[in-house]
């Protein structure tokens, strides 16, 4: 007998009708003899409801007030499931967060889990009931409600599939599992079989959605093998594992596609040092995520620096650097949204030159312009104009030959 | 400076714009230096929302994760509060009931308060914070979320009041304060400045729905005033206290009206000892709340019992008493719903004689039948046709000439 930690999405748990369906799934992993523990997110747009209720009170909501409401949208699910589950005949039991000892710091909206007290869930466990418990919440050293970022919930499967040493740690989604790159991309997209966590973080930070990057992570820190499938079939997903030799015998693992990042650039800045640690110790203190930069150098006086953030941060970060102005006296910002960013993946990479060269050139043939460039251990992102990101994807799934027919 | 309790019910905070005034009105009191604690019901019809999602589910869900559940529509109302007095410039926190140690027994939809520990809220009360509490909820020994039953949050504001021995406990309602009767059914029902933890208790166990019996009888075992008020208006509303003489001048309080409850009647049952209370045991532990209770001694050898119950429990009662028939030997059971029960209170009538034929008189003037009585110290009930009831009520309203022109 076996333990498995299962972690249900909102999509899955959406209304009751899907509560239900999940609850037969669980049974049925039940009676098969497994110990389950079961993380669930909040059903369907509850989050976005709640969110949309605090905006109409407080644009700028006290952190730990917006946790304390957050969190609610899961124990609503955990409390429905354990009902459906009562309705199949299998004993079933629901938590908080708090209740089941998930400890975290007191970094409200993006706390960070310090250790998990499992006595709750192992005594239950013995009395052979499904533990249920809600994702993406925990509690403080002071008994307050903390939450752990959008996404959380894969985390918290993570967390006690380490904490409990479960034998197994399944996220179930909407999708089957992670694909070569998006199947609505290229229509011959296959379904990875297994890949290494390192090459799932890479996927995950430049574009694929399936999996939060932390709990890729924490998985990849302490080995759980995570296996990513279906809530709504019963075919074998993504095994997500260490990286062993087999793997490196694939060059690329995948290609994805990133529509949601801006491109910022800073005109006329005076060629002289600490000018872009300036820029971007300001960005941080400012809390802005920024993905790829890259510096111009052009005439001996002036530089340009180039570099991207999430969309939905681009004012943020115009403000911040338009404030430093006046200190370090460039000429102006620009910004550019209609960008894309497609990479390449994988840990045969490390072993094969050429890679860049085949990405460039296959972009080059087909007249796609590339306008910023970087390039990790195992990865290699091009910005190209928007317009051409599902086009690039494309040709680099076809030149690496990911596709039903290239692949082996 | 003084500490106040406020409660403010579903309908006070029922959307965005409520809890704003609900703030504002909140923020009052706290500039005029008040220590204020603050106790808040879920938003408008959440409670009947969470509901209808478990009876989707469920139709006899577990009462575990049904206060699992329910909790979180208290919960939300807090943190919006909270949110809303941080926009008026009002520090503020909110807190769950576990987190301000309402600790209460495990008797899951009904839990009954142990004790509180108030070290939490005079902390925040230290700090010059308001401090906003979660109504309707606690935490059982074993750390398990429960709740207190419908209404419940008047009784965490009343238990809230007496832990933290406050000046003053005010019950926010969409009503002014409680009336001579309802004022929809006599258009010159008088609102009452003051009345007795006993005449409250009566009315509301007769039909006044402005505050939940147990509250009241916390309130008045432990002596705690108890202001109820309108969260529109800055009237006065009515205060609920000790008995003192002054009160006894008044002969009748008020009159109250009804129409929720439905008759059962055993016929046919053998005239032999022990009938009767195999019958209200069976409901008893059935959970059926049996209010009104009379026997008809027909003929030597056989009898009818007829009793009222809350509507939603008539077809439960059927039911359990149907299971009795083998056993007892009666006919039949049948179950009228047309009825109205309509009651006079006052602690007046203890020393004056005569009320209770007063209104049987009133009645019989007006051709209205009388088909159950029931007494206590303080009050008469009667229950008539329910196409009769308002008519009654309107009567006795004026018989004791509680209105605006007969009264004091």
């Amino acid at each position: 007998m076996s333990l498995v930690v299962q972690k249900y999405g909102g999509s899955s748990v959406a209304d009751p009708a899907r509560i239900q369906k999940v609850a037969g799934r669980v049974a049925a992993t039940r009676r098969k003899g497994h110990s389950l523990v079961v993380v669930v997110s909040a059903l369907g747009d509850t989050t976005d409801d709640l969110l949309r209720l605090s905006r109409q009170i407080s644009k700028n909501p006290s952190r730990r007030e917006l946790d304390m409401l957050m969190s609610t949208g899961e124990q609503i699910s955990v409390a429905l499931l354990a009902m459906a589950l009562h309705e199949t005949g299998c004993d079933a039991i629901s938590f908080t967060g708090g209740q089941v000892g998930i400890r975290t710091d007191s970094a409200y909206t993006r706390a960070r889990i310090l250790n998990i007290n499992t006595d709750r869930i192992r005594r239950e466990l013995e009395k052979k009931r499904v533990v249920i418990v809600a994702g993406f919440q925990g509690v403080s050293p002071q008994r307050e409600i903390t939450t752990l970022g959008r996404g959380g919930s894969d985390l918290t499967a993570v967390a006690l599939a380490k904490a409990l040493s479960a034998d197994a740690c399944e996220i179930y989604t909407d999708v089957e599992g992670i694909f070569t790159t998006d199947p609505r991309i290229a229509k011959d997209a296959r379904k990875i079989g297994r890949i290494s966590y390192e090459e799932m973080l890479e996927l995950a930070s430049s574009g694929a959605q399936v999996m939060q990057s932390r709990s890729i992570e924490v998985a990849g820190k302490f080995n759980i093998p995570i296996h990513v499938r279906s809530s709504f079939s019963d075919k074998q997903g993504t095994w997500i594992v260490k990286e062993d030799r087999s793997m490196e015998e694939v060059l690329i693992r995948g290609v994805s596609l990133n529509k949601s990042e801006a491109k910022l650039t800073v005109n006329g800045l005076p060629n002289r040092p600490g000018v872009a640690a300036a820029i971007f110790r300001a960005l941080a203190r400012d809390g802005i995520n920024v993905d790829m930069i890259i510096q111009n150098i052009g005439k001996l006086t002036d530089t340009a620096i180039s570099f991207t953030v999430p969309k939905g941060e681009s004012d943020h970060a115009l403000k911040s650097i338009g404030a430093l102005r006046g200190r370090l006296g460039f000429r102006d910002v620009s910004l550019d949204s209609n960008i894309a960013k497609v990479s390449v993946v994988g840990i045969g990479m490390r072993s094969h030159a050429g890679v860049a060269a085949a990405m460039f050139e296959a972009l080059g043939k087909n007249r796609i312009n590339i306008e910023m460039i970087s390039t990790s251990e195992i990865k290699i992102s091009c910005v190209v104009k928007k317009g051409d990101g599902e086009k690039a994807a494309r040709i680099l799934h076809e030149e690496f030959r990911l596709g039903k027919k290239g692949g082996r």
